[in-house]
This record gives C-alpha cells, sequence and structure tokens, in this order.
C-alpha cells in the first residue's frame, strides 16, 4: 500500500534542478523511509499564521497543519519557550512549579474523573505508555481499533495502526472493528459500531485473549473523518468496560479545541474516558504529549513501575503547553473552529450537488472530510488530483480514509472565514481544471 | 526495589511548607508516577553553564545532568532555537534544507560505513526503533542486552530494561548477560564478556528464537559505569553477527564526546555498529533524539512500513541539533571531558587509599563511577549517603548498579578544572561528615 499523498519517484523527473538536488541529499543521507508530500514537494522556509512561505517566496494557505494550532510562529508560544530555555530546562525529578501548573491547567479543561497528567514527547509514546498503563490496571492483553486506525509507530503501537499497511504486522492480541458507517441512518450508527466491538471482545476471548483497551479518535481520523452523531461511541466504551477494559479516548488529532464544541472530542461524545492521549497541537510544535488519567487507573502502574521521560514534562514543554491553552482562550479559538468550520462545511457542501467528484462533507469544526468519487465510486486518483490541483494553487490539505479518497482539511485554529473564502476560491478552480 | 536516589515518604516531614505543597500537588496532579531526586528534593528555578540554582537563590553545581551538555541555557543553543521556531517549524514531509545538513553534519562524526539518519524524540523511541529495523533485517526477535540494562520506557523497550525492576517483566524473546566485570584482569574482560554474549545467543536458539540484536550502552551507564578497557566490546559484537544479529550501540548517554576519547563510545572501541541510537545532550534539552545507520541495514524497513515522527527532525530540532554540535567542536570540549575527566579522576581516585567507603574509581572523560562500600560489601546507603551528603554541600550527583552503591558523576562537558576542584572539596566535606 502505498501513502495517500506521497511523492513517487516517477515525479522526479519533472521537478526543478533545486527540488531535484534536496530529494537526492534526503535520499543518501536520511534513507528510504521518509517520505515526501506532493507530486511536487514543497520547499518551505519561513511560516506566519496560516501561511507558509516557500523558497522563491510564495505563501501558501495552510488547510492541513494542525500542530501549529494557534499559528504558525506564535509570538506568545515563541515567547514562551525563549524565555523559560532560557530560565531553566531540566527534567521532572527535580521540583518545578511550571509542570504543576500546567498538569492543573490542563486536567481543569476535564471532567473532575480526570484529575491527573502525565507528560511524553510524542502521541506515539503516549499512546505506547496508554498500552502499558491498561495492561497493568486489566490484566488483559486485547486491544481494539477501527480497521484503518492510526495511533503511532513505538513497535507496540504500530501493532495497532493497521493504516501503516500490511507490511506492518497486527499484533496477535489485536482486533480490528470497521469505523462507524457514516452512510447509516444516523440512529443506528452507536448500536453498529457497538455490535462491532463486542465481536471483537468475543473473538479476543474465543482465543484466550483478555480484553485490555478500546481505544479510538474521538473523530475517526485515518479511517476517513468520522465525526457524526455525537454520542455514538458511549454503547462501544459501556461494552469494553463490561468486559474488563478501558476505554482510551485518542485526542491526538481532535484535541485542544479542533472539534469546535468543546476541548476535547471526547465531551462531544458525552463521555469520560479511563485515559485521554494528547498530543500534535499542544505545543504548537514544541515536542510534547502525554496523557489525562483517571487516577484509579494509573494508581498501581505509577507505583510499581514509575515512569521517567527525560525531556517529557520539562519547564520549557510546560511554558509552552499553557501557552498553547492561554491563547485558546483569550483568542476563542474553540468559538472560531465551530463558527468558521460551519461556515466552511456549508460551501464545501454546495459542491456536493456542484460537482460529481464529491459525495459528501462532513466533521466537526476544523477537522473536516470529503468523500471523492468516480462514477459513483470512491477514488483515490480523484482525490489525488484535487489535492495536488490545490497544492498548484497554493493551498495545502492532504487525503485519508481506507481508500485514500477523503479529503482531509485540517487548518490551523486561527484559520478566518476569508482564509475560508479563499479555499474554496481554490478548491473551486481545481475542480473546474478537472472538469 | 525501589530506585537509586528517590525521595520517600519518610522524609516528608522533614521538608519545607513550600516543597511539602509542592509535593502534594504533584501528588494530586501527576499521580503517583512520578519519583524525585533526594531525600530533600531540589527546586530548581534558572540555570546557567554548570550551576543550578533553587528558589532561594543558592547555587548548585550541577555534575550529573548530561542532557545540558554545552550548558546549562547554552546561548548559541538557544539563539539557534528562537531563531528557527520564529522562522519556521513544519515536518518532514515538506523539503527542509535544516535536516538535511544536520544530518550530513551528524553523520561526518561516523564511520563512513554509519551514512544515514533517522530522527525521533527521545531515546527510548531511538531504540524502540531500532528494534523494529533489526526484526525487519534480521528476521528474528531476539535480543541480548546486559543484565541491569536501561534502555527507555515504551512497551516494547521496557521489555529489555532490567533496571525498571521487578515489576516490570522483560520480554519472552530478551535475554542478559552479565555486564564486564571491571574487576577480572583487563585482558580477560573481552572474552568473559563474549562468552555471556554467545551463551545468551545458545538460550535463544534452544528456546526456537532467532536472535536480533544485541544493544549495549558503549559505557555501561546503569550496570555500574564501566568503561574499560577500550575494544572489549569486539569480540561480543563478532558473535551476535555470526549468530545473524545485528549489534546496536546506545549512545544516549556516553554519546556527543563524553567519554573525552571521541564523539561516540563506539570508537573508543574501535568497532562500527550496524545502528546506533543517540538522545540525551543531542538538542541539550530540546526533545531530539534518533539512529544512525548502516544504509543496508534499514533498507528493507524504509521502503515497506515508511517512518513519520511528527516532531522528530523538524526545523527547530535541527538547527538546535547543529548548535550543539558547533558548541562541542568550537569550544573543544571533547579534549575538555579528556583533561578535566583524567584531572578528576586521578584526584577521586586518592580517595580510595583515604576513605575506606570508596574501592574504586572508574569511566572515562566525564562519565565517571565509584564503587561505594562498607566493610568490603558494597553499600547502597553509604552511596546514598554521600550523594545526599553533596546535595547539603550543594552539588548534584546521583547513584547507579545492580546494588545503587556505585556513584555516578555525569557532568556538562563544560565543567571546568576548578569546578572539579569544587567537587572534590564538597566530597572531601561530606566524607568527613560520613566518618
Amino acid at each position: 500500500m502505498t501513502m495517500a499523498n506521497a511523492f513517487g519517484a516517477a515525479d522526479f523527473a519533472r521537478l526543478s534542478e533545486e527540488e531535484q538536488a534536496m530529494i537526492a541529499r534526503r535520499e543518501r543521507v536520511l534513507g528510504p523511509a521518509y517520505r515526501l508530500f506532493y507530486e511536487r514537494p514543497v520547499h518551505f522556509v519561513r511560516g506566519e499564521g496560516v501561511w507558509l512561505y516557500d523558497s522563491h517566496g510564495q505563501a501558501y494557505l495552510d488547510a492541513y497543519n494542525n500542530v501549529a494550532s494557534v499559528g504558525h510562529g506564535n509570538p506568545k508560544v515563541l515567547d514562551a519557550i525563549s524565555r523559560q530555555a532560557a530560565t531553566l530546562n531540566t527534567h521532572t525529578r527535580y521540583l518545578h512549579d511550571g509542570i504543576l501548573t500546567y498538569a492543573e491547567s490542563l486536567t481543569a479543561t476535564c471532567p473532575a474523573e480526570l484529575s491527573q497528567a502525565m507528560f511524553t514527547c510524542t502521541g506515539s509514546e503516549a499512546n505506547d505508555l496508554a498500552v502499558r498503563i491498561a495492561r497493568s490496571y486489566t490484566g488483559g492483553t486485547g486491544i481494539i481499533v477501527t480497521s484503518h486506525a492510526y495511533h503511532g509507530v513505538t513497535s507496540t503501537v504500530a501493532e495497532f495502526s493497521p493504516s501503516l499497511g500490511p507490511s506492518v504486522d497486527l499484533g496477535v492480541h489485536v482486533r480490528t472493528v470497521a469505523a462507524a458507517n457514516p452512510n447509516l441512518p444516523a440512529d443506528a450508527i452507536e448500536a453498529d459500531f457497538a455490535q462491532g466491538v463486542e465481536a471483537a471482545i468475543a473473538d479476543l476471548k474465543r482465543h484466550g485473549l483478555k480484553p485490555a483497551m478500546l481505544i479510538v479518535d474521538t473523530i475517526f481520523s485515518s479511517d476517513g473523518v468520522i465525526a457524526e452523531p455525537p454520542g455514538f461511541l458511549k454503547s462501544a466504551v459501556a461494552a469494553i468496560r463490561e468486559a474488563g477494559g478501558i476505554f482510551v479516548a485518542d485526542e491526538v488529532q481532535p484535541g485542544f479545541g479542533r472539534t469546535g464544541d468543546a476541548m476535547w472530542g471526547f465531551l462531544r461524545h458525552g463521555i469520560v474516558p479511563d485515559l485521554v492521549t494528547i498530543g500534535k497541537p499542544m505545543g504548537n510544535g514544541y515536542p510534547m504529549a502525554g496523557l489525562i488519567a483517571r487516577p484509579e487507573i494509573i494508581a498501581d502502574f505509577g507505583r510499581n513501575a514509575r515512569y521517567f521521560n527525560t525531556f517529557g514534562g520539562n519547564p520549557v514543554a510546560a511554558a509552552a503547553g499553557q501557552a498553547v491553552l492561554d491563547v485558546i482562550s483569550e483568542q476563542g479559538l474553540i468559538a472560531n473552529a465551530r463558527t468558521v468550520g460551519t461556515y466552511l462545511r456549508e460551501k464545501l457542501a454546495e459542491y456536493v450537488n456542484r460537482s460529481p467528484l464529491i459525495a459528501s462533507v462532513r466533521g466537526a469544526g476544523l477537522f473536516i472530510g470529503m468523500d471523492i468519487v468516480e462514477d459513483g465510486k470512491p477514488s483515490a486518483q480523484a482525490a489525488a488530483r484535487i489535492v495536488n490541483g490545490l497544492r498548484e494553487r497554493h493551498v495545502l490539505i492532504s487525503a485519508s480514509g481506507p481508500q485514500a479518497n477523503v479529503l482531509k482539511i485540517r487548518p490551523p485554529l486561527v484559520f478566518s472565514r476569508a482564509n475560508a473564502d479563499t479555499f474554496i476560491d481554490a478548491l473551486h478552480a481545481a475542480l473546474a481544471d478537472m472538469s
């Protein structure tokens, strides 16, 4: 399986000399594991707000990168990082106020049950730690994920990230369930998804494996941006708990206000997870991630195994994370995600009638998916042409989903209504070019 | 098993109100997995060079923290981070010159065979990636480590980090070998260690497990700071290769010039590893790590599995890493580690005769271990008293080793001869207090 929106060797000859030289250096010194986006990869040298600038000074509208959630080069976050790095950067085995204040701010965004935080550097590490905790708490090993899930790249997490493709083996203790089917009637989705989870639990038990956890993105991301209807996770969560496992909400993509409804995707669903894993936008690019937990879930693990992550929760990470929370609050970015996201989705929905390529638009807030079809069938080719057509018009998105036919639109939360209009104009032109 | 130099609840009542309040907040919001150093934990608020300052303005000489290798708050690294973060911070799926220049600088410090680099955020992730690569390359699963090794905290890496203690299970495919015995004659150590590795290989095979890798710190760290004689790893490396496995040099602690002989610990041993994992001091506190590889080892893995780490190798990490390499070179820090390290070890060695507690001094460069004994037997209690005695005299070290009786002295590489004298004075006073 090839990665959606990956640069392929076949396109090499069309590139500029500068691009060819950089790609040759990448192959020589980074090796074959690294992939580039787009038929014509982009060489960025500067970023500001929702804009990235290439080496010729051309501006690109960023409608894809959720890491720089409060904007590329956000001055408040930069200032927090620079100040704290110049003052002190150590680790969690000395006392420091920063991590405490930040952990208190972070848990204050959650229901009271979720009162403790632990810090890592990446979402992969957060999900990997969730596995260690789930196994310790439940005594089980079984893990249930959606059929095209992506949760990270450690050995253990890659084993339950089927979207990495058939070259990466799933664990013998891993079961996949079909993602919620967006084409079912809304009132049938919850039961349908829960049935899948119950079948996976039964199959684990049939093989002598005790379930440890169900983990899902609270907006299913790599499964094709599936968000609706709010609440559909409830029965599945009840089922895994009934079977002795825990529920882990992976908020690495939907978290920090992206859904426009609340700080966390799980709040849309009216559930309180056992563990919540967080990452990408947490430090607006400063490498940090972690998890938020119900204390009873991590009590035994913490006592017996301890946990130390050299850089995780260091004073600079705490300062960056606090600045991000402050900016989200001060600038009303959750409300912005809701209003601009709604506006953009409404505009995009008009193309369902206008273009035969666009079958549907869905999502929540500024996390939007569009199904691309040709002759009524999912088309990765058409999706790729739109993604690359937008790139030629200096707008960045990518594609996702098991059939790589879902446009994934996931801009920084500071995206404005004017940015949405620019996006629509570029999409309009890209589609016109294809018809 | 308790962690060496961990704060224990029994000491709570002796602390100041401020310290008690911070510890209570830690327990409430970070939970039980976090540990503090020292009987009386330290609350640092500022750092500069080899000095850390507590909340009362008291300076502490840092003779322990290898992350801030080019000095706390190094201005050149700070400047690189601030400038690049203000300019651009994206990821490796766009073209960027920073990661290429840095990867070229990094591989230029290695023998020509080690020509490719991959980037993660933590040493745990680097060692976890090494496992994925080793399994892909060899088709085996068996992992051989020293009996008190520490390589990280992901699920997979914790399974071959026996120093985490009996609460963390080793993998069924993991075998431990006794660390090189520093009490053997120097010319017997190589054969003795290789015999252990060969026995572990035979035992893996006896259980139907194919060896994938031998991984060791190139100065055995948690096993008690074992460095001598240079070259003793050679036969063990030959043995694992003969068995179809690869050799992974964990340079997270000894790397980046600490040994005083060369940039990397493996160079002291005259060997060229298959993979080299790197971390802690790589960005002087900016969260970054990675591995350096022989291209043939990562070729299949890279093609089949791809690898993307959201923050790994981002433009800010590349800038920080490049600044660290530049400072090491411009300030001659490898030579400084050698000369100051030699001076310090010579001064420390005088105490082998002067104090019945100090049985031996060993190490290389600024990575030094001292065996602490009482009545001729390893004594964790006496080691803890020295560590805490130094802390009361405002000098930071810690303890290590399977019996927690080895003082671990591992200061920033900018440690001076005057700093070494200050250290000796404090040690002298701490020992005098104990006699």
